[in-house]
């Protein structure tokens, strides 16, 4: 890692280190924001901000984002998890609580076209995006310049129809050894395989160049040309196994006309597919997205 | 007609009766242009707005609209369109003459939602929308009110599966007897039979509740609820026997998120739908479109 | 009023019977949250919704607004607040339980302009602005009409530069007589005198044709066509005693080009203007707004 | 010059060799279009793109761009422009015939902020801006590293109040040296001396970080905050001599909330900034704007 952006990140850990969020996930209920709230206050925690989110006050899903500052929250978490069970238990949540000072370890995938890449990176550099970008694989060479300028390190990894299991064999076994916690697809042009997107549920976020549903799967600009849509648009959705089809976390559109040719759109597109990319791993690393069902709830 | 909307067609067609538009679309070559704005300034007319477009300089397709003002333009029009017959020959040109003093007549069709129904008659009475609302055609009596307030005929025809033939052959006969040139259907919720369409070639408007291709057909926002899209939209397009995929004139989106239910996505959508169409419909009254193949071109 | 905009009241008044709204705005502290969601836990009610945003965790102001569900809302409300009174003065809160059966009751002054006018009473009509209209007041006839064939009682009252204080001690009495919650200066064109407007703090919503505090005071389209801006806006306030400098609650802007001239200026802002008051008197009537200094919280 | 960005200016070149801009600003009169198109048409040239504006077709003055495919283009150019004088005078035209053979020089200014400078290169980079980035001017160091990287000259000129003759002696020696037709203030935070703004007409673009004309000069997210807006711009502009007054090439604005504070509105701010900075350079690149007065129009 270069020495500023170290150093940047040590600042921010001091910074927060008292910082924690909690998410909870659970049948709905009188009493849980009470129940949440009270024990926060209990710890010594002070409720910065929260969230809430019912799909149905009677017998629906709730959800919640809270975050707080508690003094020496670093000594105290452990404990403080092993407290809050019980209460998770009465109302059947799933929760977990998240620490500002354990920064995220993102791996990026990309193939030729770099712009998606870039952007992560210049939001990265400028301190926007705090993550530890451990790695970039690629299928192609063309982004190891960038990588290796930011003193990233750089794996090409072949891969195409005929080597997938090879090749995923080899990211996993790097994931696994930069002990990645979310992929992101930066304009990747491969198919991943059932057997890896299973390994990571709701931690592989991909921007897919269209409006989605409209255009899935692949030249989504050549067929908007054809349609002669007057608005094109990107979509960052969590991968599953069904192509193009997982949780949308965030779409934006671009006003086009009949003057614009399939490369002018490209051209617009790109815009549009990386600021929709850059702010939904953003949101992903401040934890506030939960998925439910195939729908993501952004906080 | 309501008396103060006559005068205002009155006064504006006093203003405008030396303004004329012409529209020309045929393959491209050079000296188009020069023979066009050549013709118009021998008969002493003076360009006042032009825009132009061409698929592809070499060899495609050249579109023009021009947008001029002619002394005694009244007097000298059918003069002027038989001598323009020449050059049209000379380039094989497709084209038109229209004259800012014939204001267009429109029926609107519309079923139990208002919406669009409302922001077309509102932009009407404004002096927004420049065109002789002839009648409204219904097949619920829900307009009612609206058109007879306006003092705007009302026809209530019933429309359904099993009398679809009949239905429309009233409203043939309404449609001729009114000189329609525009029929706008403003979320008008039957589907017309090929025959009808046949026999107004671009010139039904439709307006339909998703941003087209997404969720073509029935129940769109429905859908969208349940894919969790983050924008949702409205497409304005010519009717073609094709459902939904005609050529689309324009398109818009709101945002949404996961707190906002179908009501809420319908409620957001209402207020994208009738501006979408608002635009396209002034678009069509200002003859800006031309369609080529199932694209348009708005100049 | 009339009888289907009646029947709705009632509709919506038991559907939500029970719903009520707590806003509290008090000095930062640790237990807050758990206090309330507490005190609404024992009340036997349900938290629907709730946002929260701190100026300052340490040291700043903290505010909330939290609705819930509680059976017999009715009966035990002002016992209620009553009991609320405890808490509130441990944390030295402001704060106030509105309820959802009480319909606030609007008054709308316009002057010649009708857009925003109309804009409200469509919503309206649609069962999208919740509200008691009670009555619209104007300096012109020019509205007469709307409000008449809307049954909704029309006061005509001269206000010129000379007779100020004469017209506002009618509209102060026209104003307790219907028990008016809000008012909103639907492009009214007069200014208030400091006397009136110190009676209804936070309660005069304006809207200004203009992106605020970009042209201030008159003719905004025309000062905006001299300075050749790219986008044009509309804000809408609550009416302070400095000429629009009241704390902002909503703005948008469209994007213009230099073939508008002034009048499609207005036109293109009359769009802006009607959405940008639509949304901020629907704020205002969910009890969505907090005024903090010169600024809004809109939760 | 790096390689690959030379090699590609050669590509476009070879690609572009025909091609042509013609710019005409006059009095508006019949047969200006009709002269103009059958000038190139008589030189041999195709119409390819044409735009036109008339601020009064009665006594206004007239504007059109047109670009045009001419073979031999290069040969012909001197012998054309001698011919097109003729036309010139008889309607008094201002004109300019620009080749897209010849690549514009551009300077770019920056201070401490990189991210509209790392916005352009990038965009130059991508192919997407172009233009020659000849080099970079800084009083600060903080930029050499991005320049040296891309192989692009860097100036640190140290600037300030108290040398600012000085410094902008360098400047200007360097601007002529480097043949510099453009010069871009990418976040410069120094004022120029009339003497400088003088010397560059329309040949300076600037990028202001506020919504003009809202927060003119300095600190303008500091007072955006205090004010409470609920929406942030960027505003490009020509420089004059009146700070923040010059010609707008183009704006936007991105909205916030309350919970924004002044370092959040600046990070959404950067966004903005780059964008507008980048799409109006782009225009200049491209020969279509014309400064009319303290207005832009840009075709």
């Amino acid at each position: 890692m270069m020495d500023y952006v170290e150093e940047r990140f040590k600042k921010y850990q001091e910074q927060n280190q008292n910082r924690g969020r909690l998410l909870i996930n659970c049948p709905d209920a009188p009493g849980i924001v009470a129940a949440a709230s009270r024990f926060l206050y209990d710890q010594g925690a002070n409720i910065i901000e929260s969230s809430q989110y019912s799909t149905n006050p009677q017998g629906g899903t709730f959800f919640i984002r809270i975050v707080f500052e508690c003094p020496d929250l670093k000594q105290k978490s452990s404990n403080m998890e092993s407290q809050f069970e019980e209460i998770a238990q009465t109302f059947s949540m799933e929760w977990s609580f998240t620490y500002a000072y354990e920064i995220k370890k993102t791996a990026i995938f990309v193939s030729k076209e770099l712009h998606c890449l870039r952007e992560l990176l210049w939001e990265w550099q400028g301190g926007d995006l705090l993550t530890d970008v451990a790695l970039i694989i690629s299928n192609h060479e063309d982004a190891r310049v960038e990588a290796e300028r930011l003193e990233i390190p750089f794996y090409y990894i072949p891969a195409n129809k005929d080597n997938r299991k090879e090749a995923e064999d080899k990211h996993k076994q790097l994931l696994e050894e930069y002990n990645i916690d979310l992929i992101v697809l930066a304009r990747y042009m491969q198919i991943l395989t059932p057997n890896f997107v299973k390994k990571y549920p709701n931690q592989i976020i991909n921007i897919h160049h269209s409006f989605l549903p409209a255009f899935v799967g692949a030249k989504p600009y050549e067929r908007a040309y054809h349609r002669g849509v007057k608005l094109i648009g990107a979509t960052s959705h969590y991968v599953t196994n069904d192509l193009d089809e997982g949780p949308i976390i965030e779409q934006d559109i671009h006003r086009v006309d009949h003057r614009d040719n399939v490369e002018e759109l490209k051209k617009i597109g790109r815009t549009v597919e990386r600021s929709v990319l850059g702010r939904a791993v953003k949101w992903h690393l401040e934890d506030r997205i939960i998925v439910h069902g195939n729908k993501t709830i952004v906080f």
